[in-house]
């Protein structure tokens, strides 16, 4: 069944005629047309009985209408986008109707609740379904970001030095990058050096990369219309023995939520088996964030790997694995790899190995 | 009078007694606390007569703590936010409430009205119209930002050539910018090499920079929390004297637009006054989209620069003038400058020269 059959599928066990897309990375999703409206409109309608219909700012038709097989409509800027879409569409009329909630913010919801009189529910939780679960298909594309982030990794490692600064590294893995083809890392490059490793939001500065102290690197890239996140922890000269051991009890939580990942295990139970290695070991005060979280499309993604989350895990869902532990003024540590459930255990996109790496101070 | 005291005095005006900041722009905007909280909560309550609270995921409590005078709250992934919200504040009591309604999503909107049983009002126009107009210190960052992407476009420039391709270009001009200390564009760069600039939303790919045609770059950076962002066409080699005429035309709108500009005059009229240049040359058709947007934290932001908008112009307004011209298959031209009204005319952030600059092919 196509994807856009399932949302029609879905809408006839709802009894409704409409979903309405608002979210471009779900319209992407379901129709493979890439498009940033910025502050401009872009909705994607899905009819259960009729053929679906974009609409989308008008530099952008030409492009749209070349790519997809079902109607597309514009407006320019100077036109009210409200009173165009209902001219457009071939009915407004629908008792209930489904909008993105979590994407659609309130001035967009009551311009289309000037246009349609039916009651509108929450279409996130159904789009958010669809896409836990990634095909053959999108594991394949996931498993090149991967790659593509150790590459990117591997560019951090090539140009660690005491010379230069938490940002003269990411200047170069995002210049590598780029040559390679990967016009978007998938969030803002993290490399943190000794005491700013020890902050989980850490900002990347003009800090010299610190001598017998652990080096972070957080990063991503994004193709294919997909996403990779990885985190490795480095040493950088000669730890003391206490930073050392801070990161092996963190690839120890980490392995054994790996290790723990099957179907039918829940997100909490996974998040359980990572944070019950650092609890007992005395530091669970300092991993103070959730296990994971999904990664697709979208680098931040249902489902969150956290306690409380009764999700029952399925061959096919992605996430996240990465326990941190952060001690201030002392050592920071962030292993993480994102993956897929298979259908009796866990794969991970990334390879980089992680038996704590020592580079020259 | 402070921010805060501009919103409280909005808040008494209409008879309100909070109003709550959704935007992480926003909220940077009125507290100079800068935050990304992804998928988490992050609020700001100003109220009429009460201390200002600020609620953020628990991983950022200690920092805004340390920056900000008044009560921060924090909580952790697996509590509910709405409780804790609720749980937190002095009080939940207003009849009227103000919120981000361009911001804020339905999903944040339902939880909110579930502590909060007042009528909600949309507190969008008026932020938009404080950010409107831009303080002295403000159009001082907006100049430096300005400068940084005079820099990044002199960096384009250094690296035309003819054996490498849009994306090298890019490269080049990110990682100087990263080595500079700027850890982030404003928007994705674009470099644009003969007919591919012919598309206003061309994507740069692995094009090589084409001979006897023109080249495109549109970029901004973003430094000190507020954002740049300007658009340079150039000469490769020999381009036809039809290129040429239309690069001259469409400086020749741009010119005539920003000599208009002044306090009084309307944002219909500024882009009447370059559309009119291009549509008496025969190629309005090609001119297929609003003259400019507003600049500041955003890169797009309040106002619109376009027909039907009758905005009248006032002092300390910021915005971009880019007239384009895009002839498919043809020609694609675009120059753009940010810039500032003042009390009799309007200056740009940006420097760059636009007589039109040739590069050997």
């Amino acid at each position: 069944m196509t994807k856009i059959n399932q949302i029609r599928h879905f809408l006839s066990q709802q009894d409704a005629k409409l979903a309405i897309f608002s979210d471009p990375v779900t319209i992407n999703y379901l129709t493979g047309f890439a498009c940033d409206p910025h502050e401009r409109q872009l909705f994607f309608f899905v009819y259960r009985d009729l053929a679906p219909v974009l609409f989308v700012p008008a530099l952008e038709v030409a492009r749209a209408t070349s790519q997809l097989d079902f109607p597309v409509f514009g407006y320019i800027d100077s036109e009210n986008p409200w009173e165009k879409i209902k001219a457009v569409l071939p009915t407004t009329d629908s008792p209930t109707l489904y909008a993105e909630f979590d994407h659609l913010n309130v001035t967009k919801f009551q311009g289309l609740q000037s246009i349609f009189s039916g009651r509108f529910e929450n279409l996130t939780p159904y789009i958010q379904s669809m896409r836990l679960i990634k095909s053959e298909d999108e594991i394949k594309k996931m498993l090149i970001t991967g790659d593509y982030a150790d590459k990117a990794v591997q560019v951090g490692f090539n140009n660690i030095s005491l010379q230069v600064t938490e940002t003269d590294i990411i200047a170069q893995i995002e210049f590598e990058m780029k040559k390679q083809g990967i016009s978007k890392m998938s969030f803002e490059t993290m490399v943190l050096t000794g005491n700013n490793a020890a902050n989980p939001h850490g900002i990347p500065g003009t800090n010299k990369i610190e001598n017998n102290a652990l080096l972070l690197f957080d990063l991503g890239v994004e193709t294919l219309g997909y996403t990779s996140d990885m985190t490795r922890t480095v040493a950088v000269g000669k730890p003391d023995q206490f930073k050392i051991d801070i990161y092996n009890l963190c690839l120890e939580a980490q392995m054994a939520a790996m290790d723990f990942i099957k179907p039918g295990v829940t997100a909490a139970e996974v998040d359980a088996a990572a944070r019950q290695v650092i609890e007992k070991a005395g530091y669970g005060e300092y991993f103070n964030h959730r296990l994971g979280h999904g990664i697709g499309m979208d680098v931040h993604e249902f489902p969150s790997i956290m306690a409380g989350n009764d999700l029952v895990l399925e061959e096919g869902m992605c996430f996240s694995v990465e326990p941190g532990i952060y001690i201030p003024e002392k050592v920071g540590v962030r292993i993480e790899d994102c993956g897929y459930v298979t259908k009796d255990g866990f794969k991970p996109f990334t390879q980089t190995p992680k038996d704590l790496l020592y580079f020259e101070g």
